[in-house]
């Protein structure tokens, strides 16, 4: 099956794409078959509402394109689900966001999760996130880490013993049994933290990955009475 | 107080966009002057996720100049509010959306509301953006009308036909005390519904008029807690 | 407009009811003619459900006679809401609760908000209100200021630094993002609390004035069916 | 121990009342002693947020002087609760409203449950009372009658066969799984109507009796947190 | 009425069961019978799920036997209301649970309620508890004791002591306005930890006793809509 | 990859198991290797639950044994999901409960989803289930067919054609977006439901083979601070 993740931001060079793609593809299924590709058009980070509005234009060509170049399944590589709802409207196969795909995880996973963020911004999307999901009851909390986006590559070292440090406070203060990534650009560091915490940490790019080969898998899609195509226009 | 109101939509000729001008300006307090602008790029009408995202663009543009014309609040001019929480970020003048603003009124008026919305699709966003507000246990019911928002332009006295009858069973089988539109293709329909069925019928162009001049008035905005300015990226 | 603000307290003498009449006027629109009634029969002040209950007949008579005077909508001068759903059933104007005007601006303005309550006794009506319009997912806390609502008179500096301090605790450790004023001992006190700490700081007084002259304008009033007339009995 | 009735309404003849307190009396615990009074000054019935008010003054007095005269506990004999928060701050003796008992029982014994009201008019009145409680997702529905509380009086039978056919519907409709009698104009028709339908029928005057004693009997009583006594005032 | 309370576990000596039995029956009414038996194959104590299904098979049987032996009520003698579910299936007679007979109480007496549990994994249970009874947004609060059951039994004076320290805190810090003992190894402590800090604390098997004699006076039982008989397999 | 699918009913011959294997082996990933077996002791089917308990002792061990035999997860081949808590309790392994990993499929894939069970008991279970897992506001409705387990294998199609009629019905009046079919004895009908009413349709059957892939796969399980070992006594 062929995946395509699209990266609604411009800040990843060709060889950071390919990066990405050789390591979330240790992840996938052997009969799945990666593609990263990333807007041409878009904000550097996505950390704002505003930045999600910038970036919607060109990831949405993105989304229509994959389904005409015959893609199975759409990642959005961003985990606040930017533009997955209009994205959804406008094919059939499933345009999985990582955030949601993390979300639903940690629900089935644990009694209740915590989600660790870059920003305190952070907190209203991820809370009203859960909100439309449903699943508040299983929020704990969201823990900002103080760190943008660009500092989480930067510097990963330090962002990883941050959400180590935050994800024990969740666990102790807040009552968290799980620990959901809240951004792409800690892709990757779940199980190091697992391993050191000891409970589920659920990375948002395997999240999201695994729930668009699950799809693909199952003939299941998004349904198309929640995001039918948008109407054409009486003249 | 000057209030913008943007148009996120294109289908709004010259004369139209004066003619809403000035029946919304018979709402109006003597103080405010009240001024038409729409978008140059987007959709036709807005029904969908998608189309949303296509008038965000230069509807976000619009919300800045309005601040940097001196214009003390915005109002966008459709009920689904689309790219309202992105426009808070960008200026410090309240942005109001039509949708919110017609939501928390009947809230405060009736045990529980019902919402008439053109289409059967809405029902998501409008759940959605009650449990975003909080209030989905007011919200009795969506109703959709079954007729486009172009069709609510062409043919209003059937449309406003079809909401009083919707209403009356929204009263009777849902439990509603007070009626929202739904759509700014309702607009200045409410009081001639309201006369028919006896309870309140709140106008989303009006509610936002009323909420935009009461923030104005009070120096209230949106908080820059909620919606802090898009970050500055590190380089 | 004529808006009666009706004080169920007896404490106010008519120097000071005048006082709240001119300070409030600076606040309302240029057609809104203010008057402040003060029941004559009732608590010094209100801190209880019982006092509540003290002032509710002449209360009551007060709003009925306020319709008969032709007055377009009374406010009753409490943030708990005194008998505001009995009052209600009575006439068909707008009778106005500073505690609910405040809360359903609070809930659009921001993401979440906390409540400046006199007394820790005060947790349990504000978490009610909150239960009843819905919208107990927007309160973030309701922080008692241990100070009555005749020490709040007495010294109001003393209560303007307390609550500066409280609101800084309440961003920080409830997530709260704005502010409400939980009584009408508080007016006048917004705008200086809002300037230090920098969220919206919603004064129940000139919320539930705002609101008022909202529903005059518009011609919108609370629904019958949630607050119908007493019935008649049968004889 | 002794359990006083508090009639919070006019219309009861002294020979009602003690036909009340002897049907009462028959559920009764023999050690209980039971005794009815009635409100001298108040509303003929209670169908209104405004009769509660009517009814407040003089069902306070009787329930501080109830307490002065060393009953065990007190039961308002209304399942609208009026007051029953104001009083419970005057007291330390259990002060029993027959709507909450019936609730709570409600909630235990079934998955959900309908309330039977008189008047439509009074959804409002019992959909907020769960939400106080905090079961309003156990609460399947409101079903009035439309009978007034002196038409269940005066046509008893008619009462109980409309309320047998309501509840079916609930059952079939609403996915009722128990009902609760929402006005002591019912009192002493659920064994009746329970036998017709096989679902457990709660009636609310037996319901407080019953858990009055379940209070006085296990020393427990209202928390002096959720209602302290009313504050005594600075000079 | 004969009260049948079954002891789900096994390491209750034929003395200790006799005291338990004497110890409940000076809480009982003078009419109740008291009989206190207990599984002959189970677990030593329930403190997790996996103990919870050890016990249900003999629990279960046992629940039968009472009916048949013309028993009016049974009693589940632990806090985590092991099978309770299944019991209600399979007689008429009501079958309580000392966990949500104390939730109701907790619920009705007071705003917010904290339950001591014995361990931390207890949180899990007893939030699922009252999220299945609907009143989630009642219990402020699960406190471990870091105590197990047989600790419980080992050191009472230890135990009270630290059930007062975590009441306190609970309702300092979580605004907590009653207490609910958690577990069947705190029965008989409720009276000291009441007269201790002052707000009702709810001794489960008291509860349990006292909604049980409550049910069997009243002649309510578990709706069989909610429990109903195990179906006859077809053949 | 080893998943152990166990049985928790009786009425399962060898080639009735064997068949199983195989139609569920079709939807297994290549390097899966599934394995059915059944429990020796327990009910002929699960539709109530006393026969959840029944099926408990017997399923438990299985579990444990499971993860002696170096399986890598377990299904538990019921959706009501018998006794899942407590076998997670005792392994680390992943224990799947076909239920669970429905719903959250289900919540993620529509705005609201219908569960169509069984019977008209079966609301219950389901209603507990999404109010634990949190995703109650998702849960449009539970339509039960009125046919048992044993007429769903005795009469596939007529189970097929009933199933598509309710789904129809719970688009239309309840608002669901995507179904999920409750019961394994409804596996493998979902893709024919699918193609004739349009929107996702969920198999229990594959729902928990695909959660238990994506688990094994990702080395995530069930947090052990919810479902943390059953405590060693002490002596």
């Amino acid at each position: 099956m062929r995946i395509r993740v699209i990266v609604p931001i411009t800040s990843f060079s060709e060889d950071y794409l390919e990066d990405r793609r050789k390591r979330l593809s240790k992840e996938a299924l052997p009969m799945t078959e990666l593609e990263f590709v990333s807007v041409k058009k878009g904000p550097i980070t996505i950390e704002s509402f505003y930045e999600e509005e910038l970036a919607a234009i060109d990831l949405l060509e993105n989304v229509k394109k994959a389904e005409e170049d015959g893609v199975d399944a759409v990642i959005i590589w961003c985990s606040g689900d930017p533009a997955v709802h209009a994205a959804r409207e406008l094919v059939k196969i499933p345009v999985v966001g990582p955030g949601e795909a993390s979300f639903i995880l940690a629900a089935l996973l644990a009694h209740k999760f915590t989600v660790i963020s870059p920003l305190e911004r952070d907190i209203v999307r991820y809370e009203n996130m859960a909100k439309i999901l449903g699943i508040e009851s299983k929020l704990a909390s969201v823990r900002p880490l103080g760190i943008t986006v660009l500092g989480l590559r930067s510097n990963r070292e330090k962002a990883v013993e941050r959400i180590i440090l935050l994800s024990e406070k969740a666990i102790k203060e807040d009552g968290a049994h799980a620990i959901v990534l809240g951004c792409l650009g800690m892709f990757g560091m779940a199980k190091e933290v697992q391993e050191k915490i000891g409970i589920p940490v659920i990375d948002p790019g395997i999240a999201a990955l695994k729930i668009a080969e699950l799809l693909v898998q199952t003939g299941l899609s998004f349904s198309k009475l929640t995001y039918p195509y948008p109407p054409k226009k009486e003249s």
